[in-house]
């Protein structure tokens, strides 16, 4: 492990992220909201933090790749420390009273979760309010990915930290050139985020509001500016500009690009695609129905709540629009597993992604055809490309990964005094990238009780989730450190 | 499929379970309990169903092998046959008001769950209480394995009826005769069935109670003539002895054999063995902490409780002498996850069973080795032996099936109007053929309130998990049926 390189990516990251913070200075200074001094303060610990890391680094040379080692080491340290940094205007400014409750948001944030500490939104400065949805925006299509698109200091080698970051099953390359596919992705997704503003804007919501909530919409984060989420405006049109929003989101975006390159049927043509409208339709038929009658009196508002909240999980977005706890039965069981099936892979949302699931059910189907017909030979395939048997054994072993960690989280955070409720809830959002969970942290509460050991294993699942397993459970390999 | 095979097999084992029902009947007359008719009403009808089969098959000649699918329909189609007649007992006495609930309770037993619907146990008759800890006990081992060891008819093609209702994924040929190696199991159990009779007896137990529990701790089954089950004797006597001979009915039957064979350290050296006693004793352990001060005032108490409801859930029994329900939410986490992992292959607990458990971490592990030594060629092991690559796919499979069978039946119960946690506490009960549940059908609850599709669907689950899965679900693949 050239620790020396890691180190020199990590600088530039975090004078990256310094640089990030003038965004809510500038917020800070137009609404005068007095909170000017915490973000100078944040800029200059984490540029200094930079600086020192760059000192003490070896400039990576043109000959020098990064190894997968290397990368995926740098990866994990590198969301620990902007976790960390990111905290910083959290830490300094007079909402947050510890540092775990400011670490805990800052995470919640870059990994997109959208699980909040903070229960008087409203009474927080509108440049933090901004700097929380600013950093969802930042992390959706991924921080490093960002820097590989406008930075040239991580060119070389940078494939290994893209993998890392974005490790996606199924691998659609843009662009023969890196940096050319993350300029692509970057574009793809601040053009649909100004989409989104405009809608919202046309709506009549203020531009703040319509901002913050574009940039937590897009990364399928669901930080909203808000205590009460969306349910705050009570308005059909911003539901279902959000929920358009929100399934577009959960849509590999290299689809998008191919959309607007004048592939018009991209999206019919995917499986996965295919298979996440689907499902998206399908449970909002299923829990209109278990909830009209029940829990809303007419069936226009009864479709309405099912479709934000079943997109709003899937795409593990996490808004809210209504109680879910209060609903039946079935429509909480059905929003439960929503949790761990989670949005397209190459999307910006979480879970276990639908190509996964996709490739689960085929890789079961198989082994009873087999039972049927033991001396065939089957692949499994999706969009006609068959899946090579590595890939396949790697898919089952994250899905069976996901699920051990999800148990081991829960009796983690149980041995901590949480319900079971809570715990299976809190463990499953945060893992998922989602943001509310059942129990005692649904969404009509928040994680604000939970004890600050609890946060501190939530923020871990937030990032084990949002880097999709391997590249931090890696870490923890006693054979990765054997020389 | 050559269905007058099927046909014949079925017959042969619906007389064997006529004449099983003989036992009862003797029961019957001895207690003149008034419900002779009863049974001599089932032993005519399932007799003569039996007969009727016989005689549209087609006799198995010693040339005619049965192939694997023949096989896996024969003893599903079987399975499904004997829990309808073990019904007729239920069905045609007064303590039952409908077949649903009748079938129900016989599948539940003849799975070895232990899920009743009965609220009245003790006002039932007592030769229903035989038959129904009677029913467990024969379901328990394997009512085929039972037909292999004693009837000559089954001998030819024996081996793939063996291999539907015993599909260990640890294959343990005692002895290259099949039905030497069913009798040895069926000795062993019966030896330790009689060794727990004695048990009790000594404690004190009455002669007919001790007989019913035996016969239903060895199977894992549960069901108890006590309305209160275990906990109606409030004795650390019979707690301590119901909890060690749960644990030996959790490990390999085959160990046991080779134990009374003279290999001392046969429990040790297996690795299954091993991980299943580490994991009861642990988890006994944390459950004591957790419930120790919270529940319990005594140590004693405690550790007694949580080593008795640890055993009970783990090796998948279902006695209580405690509701679980009431213990803190660590202890609650625990005991649902142990409702998933089960006992030991080639025992007669449910669950996903340990061994199944220890390939999935090692192919977890095998995968992120795979990340550091992407070269390196790696084969998972238990007890020093390679597991073949096909082998190990098969129990990924399994696993993958299981889960996604659990959450499909969860929607399903959900669907019929019953609440989340007591859909995922039922169905988790059910196919991992435990007992009592979580939510609504708890240890101090039962089944009966739950509507009666929902009773239907639970008796298929059980059946799912007692035939593992694999053996039922063919038959619903269209490509099993296709020439």
């Amino acid at each position: 492990m050239r620790w020396q390189f890691i180190a020199g990516i990590i600088g530039i990251l975090l004078i990256f992220l310094g640089f990030s913070m003038v965004a809510p200075l500038l917020v800070s200074i137009y609404y005068h909201d007095l909170a000017q001094n915490t973000f100078i303060q944040s800029i200059i610990l984490t540029m200094t933090a930079g600086l020192i890391l760059i000192i003490l680094s070896k400039k990576l040379g043109s000959e020098d790749y990064i190894n997968q080692k290397e990368g995926m080491t740098a990866v994990a340290l590198a969301w620990t420390a902007i976790g960390l940094f990111g905290a910083l205007p959290f830490y300094l400014g007079p909402e947050f009273t510890n540092f775990t409750d400011a670490f805990f948001e800052s995470v919640s944030g870059f990994t997109t979760t959208g699980s909040s500490v903070m229960t008087n939104i409203e009474g927080a400065s509108k440049s933090l309010l901004f700097w929380r949805s600013f950093i969802q925006w930042l992390g959706g299509m991924g921080i490093i990915v960002l820097s590989l698109a406008i930075l040239p200091f991580l060119g070389v080698g940078g494939i290994q930290l893209y993998k890392a970051e974005v490790p996606s099953p199924v691998p659609d390359k843009l662009t023969p050139r890196l940096s050319d596919s993350a300029k692509i992705l970057w574009v793809v997704y601040a053009v649909i985020t100004l989409a989104e503003i405009i809608f919202l804007l046309g709506g009549g919501m203020p531009l703040f509001e319509a901002v913050c909530h574009a940039f937590t919409t897009m990364p399928t984060g669901g930080f909203s500016p808000k205590n009460a989420s969306i349910a705050h405006y009570n308005s059909a049109y911003f539901d279902y500009v959000i929920t358009i929003f929100m399934v577009l989101a959960g849509i590999n975006f290299s689809l998008h690009y191919q959309m607007i390159r004048g592939r018009t049927l991209a999206f019919w043509e995917d499986t996965e695609c295919r298979v996440f409208l689907f499902l998206t339709l399908a449970m909002t038929l299923v829990i209109t129905w278990d909830i009209h009658g029940s829990v809303y009196t007419s069936l226009k508002d009864a479709f309405r709540s099912a479709i934000f909240q079943v997109s709003s999980i899937l795409t593990t977005t996490g808004f809210a629009t209504a109680d879910y706890e209060k609903f039946p039965g079935l429509s909480q069981v059905i929003l439960f597993i929503c949790m761990f099936i989670g949005a397209s892979a190459g999307s910006t949302g979480g879970g276990m992604k639908i190509a996964r699931i996709i490739a689960c059910f085929k890789y079961c189907y198989r082994e009873l055809f087999k039972i049927i017909h033991p001396k065939s030979i089957s692949h499994v395939k999706i969009n006609n490309t068959v899946i090579p048997d590595e890939v396949l054994r790697s898919i089952m072993g994250f899905c069976a990964l996901y699920i051990g960690l999800f148990i081991l989280s829960s009796i983690l955070l149980a041995l901590m005094g949480v319900d079971m409720m809570t715990a299976f809830g809190a463990v499953a959002a945060c893992i998922g990238n989602i943001g509310p969970g059942f129990g005692t942290v649904g969404p009509a509460e928040n994680f604000a009780h939970l004890p600050a050991m609890g946060k501190w294993l939530l923020s871990w699942c937030m990032l084990l989730g949002r880097l999709e397993i391997y590249t931090v459970i890696i870490l923890f390999v006693p054979e990765f450190w054997k020389k």
